[in-house]
């Protein structure tokens, strides 16, 4: 028996992880989108928004549609879908808002559908997702959205993903009420790097997921080092250099821009160490003048949530 | 009891794991070198050859020497070494002949002392005969050498060695008898590369570290990739493109230049799978009308042995 109707928790995510820059990213357990997702059978993609964002309604147009529609080309039926979004996660915010509502959108599609489809090819449907809000099919937010716990890509062509065991961890995210457009980020980073500092980085990340796999807190600590992208984008972060060095003082094992920003994420042992990163943050951060959210998380290891049959 | 003489087999080495450039390396269990080593008060080291590569004797000049003086100096006493060498990995081959000179004397001085060094300290004074050799400090190889197994040099300044986890892993050198110089390896390499190519090896890494620590052969062998070195440096090595797709076709899960060649490397899950790109090697470069060896031999995962008070 298939549900007909369900309720999906989809989760933000942090992309481009420390050195781990376009391949290493993971789940959060909050903030987290809210989808309640049921069938239809006129193949449309009917989308109402339940929160003040004011996204596209229009499927085509829809991070939700775009995604469903990829999904439902590879059923070739009548099938569609009736979805109420209510975000939580800001547009913007470079923790993975619109990878939560298409990789939200096909893993509740496919409960509904009895499962019919793998993990890998819902990654694949979701990436269209991205496309209509960025312009670009990536993974780097959608994989660990739908994998949960830490993702590897290992190849974008062909779509490697692998899941990378880790101990538990804390994260503490700040995010700036900034706008940091995706395509300047990309724009600003220097098309060639040196072979040199990109083998400090290669050691670097060999170590981050060494470490991840050992457990070895101390490892990850040292391996928390991005020579390449954040001393480039960290200049579109105001306060980005005394706010990271607060987190550290504050016992974060390291950390730094989430996906292309503006948000930062600091990494810690233990959730006692990551509610005083989120206190270091407040102090810091209160007195630059932005507006700001701070969200305190495990690693979430299950990505999307999803209820059958939700009584409201 | 500290033993009066003592035998050490120090093994050849692989450096430049593939995507691993710079960081990733691991001991093979032969070929090796033989040391004979005892302790004198003249504080002296006194190196008699026991092969035919007529290599220095004048401690200064020589590999074992300008490891030993490092030691030594650390020491700051009147001790001092006896060594009879016995080489039978060959000078230039790629495959780690100088570190294991360099390795196995620091390991043999260390144990007639009764252990007073750590094994980081041991590579750094291995170090400076690797300086004697080729003007550079670097770790690549004394680092497998000296902690056995795979080893991911992190970072070389700090020097951070971590030992990376392993399945069985079978491994069929082909060393063609021609020279490449280390400089010229060196100096052929772009100083700059694509970020998206940098991208890409340091998915490859990570894949490959987390290959290596699942025991997951498939995605050790998707991630033996090397984008960045191997396309530029295998045109040092006749015959490379060709004994590769044979290796591969053998059966082998990927491999590539040993250091900075001319030795070419293949892993294998199998003893018999490296024999079989043994026989594949034998057909294709039997043709090429160059010289070469081919040596089979698991992963080591002791680096230099030591046999306390040798009978002969």
């Amino acid at each position: 028996m298939t549900p007909d109707k369900i309720k999906v928790y989809s989760p933000a995510t942090v992309a481009n992880m420390v050195c781990g820059f376009d391949v290493l990213g993971f789940a959060l357990d909050g903030p987290y989108d809210e989808l309640t997702m049921s069938m239809n059978k006129s193949g449309a993609v009917n989308i109402r928004n339940l929160d003040n964002f004011n996204l596209p309604l229009k499927a085509e147009d829809n991070v939700i549609g775009g995604a469903l529609l990829a999904l439902m080309a590879a059923l070739d039926d009548n099938t569609g879908f009736e979805i109420d979004s209510r975000k939580t996660i800001k547009p913007g915010s470079g923790i993975g808002s619109s990878a939560a509502s298409a990789a939200g959108a096909v893993m509740g599609a496919n409960c509904l559908l009895g499962n019919r489809f793998s993990k890998a090819e819902l990654v694949d449907f979701a990436m269209y997702g991205e496309k209509v809000a960025s312009g670009a099919r990536h993974a780097d937010n959608i994989a660990p959205a739908i994998y949960g716990g830490i993702t590897l890509i290992r190849s974008s062509n062909p779509l490697d993903i692998v899941s990378i065991p880790f101990p538990p961890l804390y994260v503490t995210v700040l995010h700036p009420l900034i706008e940091v457009k995706t395509s300047n980020a990309r724009e600003i980073l220097k098309k060639e790097i040196l072979l040199k500092d990109a083998a400090m980085q290669w050691g670097n990340v060999a170590g981050l997921v060494a470490g991840l796999m050992k457990g070895d807190f101390e490892l990850i600590r040292r391996s928390l080092v991005d020579v390449i992208v954040e001393p480039v984008r960290k200049i579109l972060i105001p306060g980005f250099d005394a706010v990271k060095s607060a987190c550290l003082e504050a016992g974060a094992l390291g950390g730094g821009i989430s996906g292309s920003g503006p948000s930062i994420f600091m990494l810690s042992e233990t959730l006692e160490t990551a509610n005083e990163v989120a206190k270091a943050i407040h102090s810091c951060y209160g007195k630059i003048g932005i507006e700001y959210d701070v969200h305190v998380s495990n690693i979430n290891p299950d990505g999307v949530k999803i209820i059958l049959d939700p009584k409201d």
